[in-house]
C-alpha cells in the first residue's frame, strides 16, 4: 500500500484497505500524543483556506504542529493574490514552491482534484463546496470505530440528506464496512436516488424514515448535520422541521443506553446543549479525533508514516 | 502557591502574594531572554481574538515561541466559525481539543470567564470588552516595579476614569500594594464613586484633579491613557479635553527628573511625539516588558515556571 | 562588506559586489535546501503586509522557517493597530520589541525607509506602493543569473514600463552589470526619460521598441509585467494593448531556443497558460528562487551568513 506523493481529494479514491490502513496509523498517533513527536521536522505545510473554516484549519494546523512541523498560508481569499485576479492553478503551482503538502479549501466543487493536478506536492482536500470532505469522513469513522470497536454499525443519519454531499461520502464509507443505515430527513430533503443505488450496491441495508423517534430507538450511532435554512423556501416550513429534527433530553429517553450522537460542528440549533451532558455525547470527542486522523494523513503522504 | 491549571481572568482573582510571584518570574523570564529556551516546546497555544488586537496577539504570541512553544488561532471574527452562527462556548471546547492553553480576546464583557468554563484547558484573558485585561495590568506592575524598584510608588493616572475599567483594575492593583494616587479627568469622565470606595478600602491615600499640571508636578509615575471621542456628545467639547490632556515637553517641563511617563498603546493623540525623545518616556519599554509578563504566565499554568 | 544590523530598502542602497555577494550567499542556501537548517532558530520575523500579497509573504515565511526560525506578523491593514488611528512608527516600535528582523509591506511609497528609521532591528521592504521591491529585484537577478550563468545579457522587457517603478529598479540592476535592454511598451506608458538617462550614465545599450516581435527575436531573457486597466482613461484602448503584448505560443515562435520567459506573477491574462509548458517558461522557477534569496538576505542581517 503506497501512499506516498498521493493525494488526498475523496474517500472514493480509497479501498477497504486503505481506508483501514488510515485509521490503524491514526490509532498509533493517538497513542503517541503525549510524546514530542518530530517526524515532520522541518517540513512545511500550507493552508489555502479560499473560505474561512477555522475549526478544519485549527485541526490541521494542530496535527501538523503536533508531528513537528512548520505551517504557512492564509484563511481567507480576501488576503490572497486571487483579489488580483489570479486563478487556483497559478496560486497552487507557486505554493507548491513553499511548501511540502498542500491543504485546500474552496467554495467551488472540483476545486480540490484541481488543485492536485496543478501541484507537485500532494494536495488534501480540506472540503470542496458541498462536494467532498474526506478527512471529515475518515475522523467520522475513526469515531465509530474507536467508540463501538467496529464500522458495521446500525447507523441513523438524520437531517438534510439530500444537498449535504458529506453526508453521502460517510453512508458510502459505512456501507462499505457493512453497517445497516437509518436515513432520517424532512420531506423533500431526502438522499437522492444515485445515492440510495450506490448504497444497494454496497449491499447495505438501508431504510428510509420521517420520524426521529423510530430511528433513535434502534440506532448505536446517531449522526446528526444542520439542516440549512436557505434550503427551503417557505420560512415556516423550515421552522416547523428545524423544531422537529432537534435533539434534546425528550428525544435521547427513547435510545439504547450505548447509542452516541455525532455531529461535525458546528452547530446551530440541532442538538440541545443539555444533551452535551448526557452519556451519549461524542461530538467533542470526534473533533479531538481529527487529531491523530489529520497526522496520519500528513505522515503516510509525506512518506514518514 | 499553585498555578498550574490555573485561568488568568482578573486581577482581583490573584492575592498580592501571587501577584508578587509572577512578577520575580517575569523577571526570571527577563533575564533568560538571551537563551534558547525550550521550556514549552511540544505545546501549543490558541489565540482567540474575536476582535483584532494585533499588539496583544502578537505580543502573546511572541512570548509562546520564545519559549519553544507553538501558535494557532484566529485573529478576526470574521474569519471563524463564529460567522456560522456557533456560540462561544462550542468554539472554545472545540479548541481546548487542539490547543494546551487558550488565550481569548472579545469585545463582550464576561467572555473570557464564559470561555474559561467551557475549557478543560487553561483560558488567560486578553481583554473582553471593557472590562477585564489583567495581563496588561501585570506588565504595569512589572514596568513600575521595574523602572522605580517598588510598587507604593506615587502614581497619577490621567484620561477617561470613568469608561475605562483597565484603569480600574490597575488602580486597585497599585492600591493593594499601598501606592498612592492621583486621579486627573475631565469633567463627567471621573472614577466612580464605587472604584473611590474599593481604593478606600484598599487603604490608598487618593486625590483627584481636573487639572494635569499638578498631577505631574507630584508624581512619579504618569500614567496617561485614550480619551474616546465617542463618550462626548458634543465634539467640540472633545477638542477641548483632548488639547487639555494631551502629555508634551511643556507639560513635562514642571515634572520631576525620576517622572517616568507611561501608555498602555496603541496612543491617537495623547503624548506628543518629541515625549518619545525625552528621559521619561517609557511605554515601549512597557511594550517589551509584556513579553517576559506573559512568557511567565504561560510558562505558570502550564506548571514549567 | 556589512550585512549585519543593515536595512534592505532599495536595491539601489547596494553595490555590484554587495549584490554579488547576496546571490552567491543564495546559491549556497539553494544548495542546502535538503538539510535541517537550525541557523536562525529562536529568532523571530515579524512580517507586517499593511496591504495583501499572498506570494511575498508566503515566501518570507517559508525561509523564515527553512531556516528554523519563528513568524509573527499580519496580512492586512485591518486586522492591525492601524484601525485604531496609530501610526506606522509608533506599529513598528512596538513590534521592535517582539521580532529580531522586520518585512514591511504597505501601499504607500517611503513607509519601508520610514520604518526602517523607526525600528531597531533590520526592516526589509517587501514593497512599498509602486515604489521598491528590492527582494523581487534580487531573485529576479539571481534566476537570470541561475538561467545564463551571467547577467550581461539581452533582456527585453515588456509592459508598463512607465509606472511600474520595480521594472525600473530591475532595469537599473540589469544595466549595473553590463546588460544590454530593449524596451517594449505601448504608447504613453514608455520608461520614463530620467530612467533612461540613468541608465545611459550606467553605459548600458537600451533599445525602445512598440512592437514585441522584434524584441522577441532578439532577446535572451523576456521579462513580461502586468499592464493595470486603471492606466487606460479608454476601455477600448485597454483592450487593444492588452491583445498585442500577449505572450503566446505564436510570440514564442519567433524567439531563440534559449530564450527564458519571466514575470514576477500573480499574472492575469499577458501569458497564455499554454507557454507554461515550453521549455521557454521560468516564472515558477523564478518563484522557487524567491526562498533562497530571501533566506540568504534574513541570513545577512542577522549576522549569521
Amino acid at each position: 500500500m503506497e501512499f506516498e506523493g498521493r493525494d488526498i481529494i475523496s474517500i472514493r479514491d480509497f479501498s477497504l484497505e486503505e481506508i483501514e490502513h488510515i485509521l490503524e496509523s491514526a490509532a498509533r498517533m493517538e497513542a503517541r500524543m503525549g510524546e514530542r513527536l518530530d517526524l515532520l521536522q522541518g517540513r512545511i505545510l500550507a493552508c489555502l483556506f479560499f473560505e474561512p473554516s477555522t475549526r478544519t484549519r485549527l485541526s490541521f494546523e494542530t496535527a501538523m504542529k503536533r508531528l513537528g512541523g512548520e505551517v504557512i498560508g492564509f484563511s481567507k481569499a480576501g488576503a490572497a493574490s486571487v483579489a488580483k485576479g489570479e486563478n487556483l492553478t497559478d496560486t497552487v503551482k507557486t505554493v507548491a514552491n513553499y511548501a511540502d503538502v498542500i491543504v485546500v479549501r474552496h467554495p467551488r466543487e472540483g476545486a480540490a482534484r484541481l488543485a492536485a493536478e496543478a501541484s507537485d506536492v500532494p494536495v488534501i482536500n480540506a472540503g470542496d463546496g458541498s462536494n467532498q470532505h474526506p478527512t471529515q469522513t475518515l475522523l467520522d469513522l475513526y469515531t465509530i470505530k474507536k467508540e463501538k470497536g467496529r464500522l458495521d454499525v446500525c447507523a441513523a443519519i438524520v437531517g438534510d440528506l439530500k444537498y449535504g454531499r458529506t453526508v453521502h461520502s460517510l453512508a458510502h464509507a459505512l456501507a462499505m464496512f457493512g453497517a445497516s443505515l437509518i436515513l432520517v430527513s424532512p420531506s423533500g430533503l431526502e438522499m437522492p436516488p444515485e445515492v440510495l443505488l450506490d448504497l444497494k450496491e454496497l449491499g447495505a441495508e438501508v431504510t428510509a424514515h420521517n420520524s426521529l423517534e423510530d430511528a433513535v430507538r434502534e440506532a448505536e450511532v446517531l449522526y446528526v448535520t444542520r439542516i440549512q435554512k436557505e434550503r427551503f423556501p417557505d420560512p415556516e416550513e423550515y421552522e416547523k422541521v428545524k423544531g422537529a429534527y432537534k435533539i434534546t433530553l425528550d428525544t435521547l429517553a427513547l435510545a439504547r443506553e450505548d447509542l452516541i450522537v455525532m455531529h461535525p460542528l458546528p452547530r446551530v440549533d440541532e442538538i440541545s446543549p443539555e444533551v452535551d451532558f448526557t452519556g451519549h455525547a461524542r461530538y467533542f470527542q470526534q473533533v479531538r479525533n481529527g487529531i491523530p486522523v489529520r497526522m496520519a494523513l500528513l505522515a503516510l503522504v509525506l512518506g514518514v508514516e
